[in-house]
């Protein structure tokens, strides 16, 4: 394995893909806000499953990745998703990716056929850094058995690091099950794991994780990197308990809606409430009640729109 | 809904895709297959589950669809796959397929989300259909749960028939719940229900369906056409027995890969066992098993590869 030094850590946000009303990507609502998440400290895992990455183009995602890279946000800190059904797809994105100075990409496994084998997923991993043939590559695995019903296994993970020790490097762990997390951690010293949701952000500093990608990450960024920053403080497990309020809050309500009803209610640009299907926005109503509970607790966005 | 007497009806084959050794797609070789198939009575639902279309690049597709069209076999007899998890990707597949003049669409749902919501769904299709705005498009919906986790339920079909009678003509159920195919050929008289499997076609066919589109259409054509066009003749249950027996031989392998096997040892080119990741060909021991099983129940696939 390469030394871990130099690659990417921290606080990552799977940043929300705003959409306009005719549902068209829009580039420039998505460098706003991917500065302003940089603004707070916090990383870009551009097109994970809270982008709707899976409901865009190709074409599209490559067009908003250039956008936000021509923007002259730092491509260190940005780990696209480039996992698709199809191989050709999942190349095609790697490559611009790598190309393109991303500090890695995070993916998924090919997520239509369920039941799978070890043997194919391998088949699937390898076949795409060989096609994409590039030093500047590095993988991070998607393991999200709960939405891609595909996972990835010990097995698996051990398998292709032997086979592509300075490619492999690292997973987001979404399943939020402790025991596996805590499982790869312990089975590959070096490997970087991201617990794929801030509740678990502290735990898994403490067992050698190195940090979380997670979904309120896109509203919460700075109280979430100000854990990673300060997880070894004494006050570290009450901001961790503030942190995971925060996110029942999100939690409560369709996760992906409500985080961008939230950065519309924010910025006064309600437009970014916009899903595409089969995702539907959250009701007037909705907003209205997840508004009077972030009052509650006392969020707000400092410096969002602005 | 449009007079169902001109619409596509009877068996069609969900069209293996050939690929040469370094993975990519073989239109010479789908279309000789496609054309014995045809030969054989059976129409083309190319790009299905068992076509690996997910594991394929929209360009691929259209490609494919285009020598297959090219090649002058019968656009009436097609229902190719346009479903894809992303709306403008599937809104492409469905327009070059009905601008093709292909007989309809078989449409899975977007499957990435699970737990997804009938508004989102039929905010999906709804869009599909009014962004595809062309009056030739028949649309099939796919109700195939046990991979696509996302299903077609009875209330999202009975909305979508209010919304669009011309458009939205059949579905192909490969649940494998004869309940469900049961209440659906009830629930909606005069909406073309295709089962998923051969296995159910003789029950299909009593309660009033439109035929099958089945996996080991790919390899046992004939038989399977010739009991949907006696279904009504006395020896209906000994045929339908058959047809059960010789996929029972099929099923007890992983069926992509056996049907691919099948095809090389029949047609005597073994190239057409390729699968792309994260699929695995059969082995050699395994291919000798299946052979031995077929040869066992007299199984030949008469004209292929000639």
């Amino acid at each position: 394995m390469t030394s871990a030094n130099d690659r990417i850590k921290g606080v990552l946000s799977p940043v929300v893909t705003p959409f306009s009303k005719d549902l068209a990507p829009d580039p420039a609502r998505l460098v706003a806000h991917s500065r302003w998440l940089i603004s707070q400290g916090c990383g870009l895992a551009l097109f994970g499953t809270n982008s709707e990455a899976n409901s865009q183009a190709v074409d599209e995602r490559m067009m908003l990745l250039e956008a936000v890279v021509e923007a002259g946000l730092p491509t260190n800190r940005m780990m696209p998703g480039t996992g698709c059904c199809s191989l050709p797809d999942s190349v095609k994105l790697s490559a611009h990716a790598a190309r393109l100075g991303c500090a890695g990409v995070l993916m998924l496994p090919p997520f239509y056929y369920k039941g799978v084998s070890d043997d194919g997923l391998f088949a699937y991993y390898s076949e795409l850094i060989q096609r994409v043939g590039d030093a500047r590559l590095k993988v991070y695995l998607y393991h999200i058995p709960q939405v891609a019903q595909v996972g990835i296994s010990l097995n698996l993970i051990e398998r292709l690091l032997k086979a592509y020790p300075d490619t492999v490097v690292g997973i987001k762990d979404s399943s939020g099950d402790w025991a596996n997390t805590e499982a790869m951690l312990k089975t590959f010293p070096g490997f970087d794991v991201f617990a794929g949701s801030e509740a678990f952000l502290l735990q898994n500093m403490r067992h050698g994780g190195v940090g979380c990608i997670s979904a309120t990450a896109n509203v919460n960024p700075a109280a979430i990197v100000a854990l990673y920053n300060n997880w070894q403080a004494a006050d570290a497990d009450e901001r961790q308990a503030a942190l995971t309020a925060t996110r029942m809050v999100f939690q409560s309500f369709p996760m992906i809606p409500a985080l961008k009803a939230a950065i519309g209610e924010f910025s006064g640009d309600a437009e970014w409430g916009t899903v595409r299907p089969p995702l539907v926005a959250l009701t007037a109503e909705q907003r209205t009640a997840l508004k009077a509970k972030l009052d509650e607790i006392g969020f707000t966005m400092p410096g969002l729109g602005k």
